[in-house]
């Protein structure tokens, strides 16, 4: 950039807001905050302004801060900048871009969590370079974005991603959604969870319920899951693999339709397990290619950004946003 | 236009070759040969060659032939204009481009049929104005197709589409493909034909053979599953609603991924039965779709070129071909 300046990208989630100054890829700052939704939308706007100051106050050395985009976790109307409905926050129509803008005296824009998480990967993270790149995030849902002739997806609704939802099973598992079959039903921390509860009911051996005691987790973490398998629990390795079963079965739906370059996992499952949860996915997957012309050359892998693929890519979204010309 | 010329669109097909001069969408003059591929690929190239002839003659008040653009049945390289595979057809590496253009002297772009019949749908269809557009045909096979941001989406190997292969049961039936359980297994005409074979050798009451025979017809045709549904054979009607069940579930599939505004629904069986077929699949896909906001706008049609959709959508590939100024 020929002013040198930097760009804040936040990541809005239910448990905490993480903000940070980004500048071609690389975080300059970052700081992070609890988001405490109960308290209400208004003291949430505060705290983001309060986490955004201490990033601008760390960062001054850097040049101007040129424009924030905050992803937020549900439906946004990226022009008005209000967030629609945000389920984890318990918010509805909240003119969040607004009331930042107002804050902040800088130009806001809002986008979903989701979507800008893919950007941070497509363009600094494991899709570096592609054209077309699918991502899927593997957490308490199972999400999903896509880019696609280099551009992000976001369909005639703003709904394109929704990977979790395909059914992979007629009449299958009841998945949150209300739906029956979704990958969703089979492959999310809260699906795995329900699986081991339902084995152990069964009268199946596992180990997995102590090691949520003594991990102090009151529900399936990725650490305990990786606790488990580290300890060989048959329990938790059957269900991992049916996880895995269906996610390669979606992998390769995705391949089929519409053929990217670079299929990318993340979320806290894939960050904790690296290369040892996406490869039994890669390869159920490859089994499923129609096309096996330069399938090889197809790439299935854990995601570059970790945590910072939301902030990285909101700052991507800033720095790309004709809006920010007008803040 | 400034020059007031058109262009050719040519739809190459294993049973017939028909090629149109188009101007705006509208077909001025249209001519069809037989293909016969058993005589090999010179012949016929020979044969496209005196259709498109026929077609030019026929048109030469319509001012100049700007280009030609062919849709081949199978994987073609659009830069060199090689068609890499077509089983159809028979040919593997067949430079169809450089001897169409040797033979017409006229630039001639070489893409596959399916793509340029998205296209026509998209640009002069059911599609027409829509962003975001998926089409699935129905006929011997299940094919389909994509736009998204306007622009047809190819993949990284040219692949993308094959919505027939989308796995709507894992451990299903066997596909042509070699999988289990795609979509193709269970609502292409030859799956449809196989479904009503085995309740027959099951010992189901069936009209169904009787109709071929009565129309000469050495597998299941569309006029004959027309002409079975209105007779009210219960086998027809029970593998129909089995092949638009599916077909409901891949729409689902398709508007969760990609949220497209219109999903167009093309081939033989469609065109012959239309809004009747199409219906109940828009029914069962409706109830799976995740985000309801909005998705009444959300259009579930019949094909609206019929059988000109091919050399429409490829006159609009001529038109849109940087090509053809070198030509």
């Amino acid at each position: 950039m020929a002013d040198d300046g930097y760009f804040i990208g936040v990541d809005l989630g239910g448990t905490s807001i993480l903000a940070a100054a980004v500048r071609q890829g690389n975080v300059l700052v970052e700081e992070k905050k609890k988001t405490r939704p109960e308290q209400g939308p208004d003291a949430v706007v505060e705290r983001v302004e309060a986490v955004i100051r201490k990033v601008l106050d760390e960062a001054e050395d850097e040049g101007p801060a040129e424009a924030v985009c905050i992803g937020a976790p549900g439906a946004v109307d990226r022009t008005s900048g209000v967030v629609r409905r945000a389920p984890n926050l318990g918010w509805e129509n909240f003119p969040l871009g607004e009331h930042l803008e107002k804050r902040l005296g800088l130009p806001v824009i809002v986008d979903n969590d989701v979507n800008v998480g893919v950007v941070g990967e497509h363009v600094h993270g494991a899709g570096r370079g592609a054209l077309h790149v699918a991502a899927i995030f593997v957490g308490t849902g199972v999400g999903g974005g896509l880019v696609v002739n280099g551009l992000p997806v976001d369909g005639f609704r703003g709904a394109a991603g929704e990977f979790g939802h395909i059914v992979v099973k007629p009449q299958g598992r009841l998945c949150p959604c209300g739906r029956e079959g979704c990958v969703e039903a089979y492959s999310s921390k809260t699906a795995m969870e329900a699986m081991v509860r339902e084995k152990i009911d069964e009268g199946r051996q596992s180990i997995v319920l102590d090691v949520m005691r003594d991990k102090d987790k009151d529900g399936l973490t990725s650490s305990v899951i990786e606790k488990a398998l580290e300890e060989k629990d048959e329990v938790m390795g059957e269900v991992v693999r049916t996880a895995q079963y269906y996610l390669g079965l979606l992998t390769a739906d995705v391949v089929n339709a519409f053929d990217p370059e670079v299929i990318v996992f993340g979320g806290g499952v894939v960050e904790r397990l690296a290369e040892s949860f996406v490869n039994p996915i890669a390869l159920t997957a490859r089994e499923h290619f129609l096309r096996r012309e330069g399938a090889e050359r197809i790439r299935i892998v854990p995601a570059a950004l970790g945590d910072h693929a939301g902030t990285i890519g909101a700052a991507v979204v800033a720095q790309r946003s004709p809006h920010r010309f007008a803040g």
